[in-house]
């Protein structure tokens, strides 16, 4: 239960910054390296939460993962 | 293993965006709602990781608390 508000918080903290680079295109003082890695991690993060059976893991990094993908590609294109 | 992988590069992806917020002090681009949600969400996986005793949830998460609320504090002050 504690996890699965942790994962809606998390994952949903990233809606927030998605909205605010989508409706700026400002993505000046957003860091390419935090979101590369961030991808990185979070899908292996996919992979060990299906390894330990974890439901919150799986599905709050499933959707981070979508998440971060559309903030770096904001990135790379407006950097 | 995975999991530990995992939780050095989501935990690490803040290190560059903390770097960039204290050199640049530029926190226009960044969402104070995400870095709220962020650092709750956060809070409650490291509880999740006790109660699992998960050392991965564990570690990584006592780290990326204090990173995300570096950045909070620098998006406060300087917003």
């Amino acid at each position: 239960m504690i996890g699965s508000i942790a994962a809606v918080l998390t994952t949903g903290a990233f809606v927030p910054q998605v909205i605010k680079v989508i409706k700026t295109k400002d993505t000046s003082a957003l860091s390419l390296g935090m979101y590369s890695m961030q991808i990185c991690g979070v899908f292996l993060w996919l992979i060990h939460g299906i390894r330990i059976n974890d439901v919150a893991l799986i599905g709050a990094n499933s959707i981070t993962f979508l998440l971060s993908l559309i903030i770096l590609v904001y990135k790379l294109k407006y950097k």
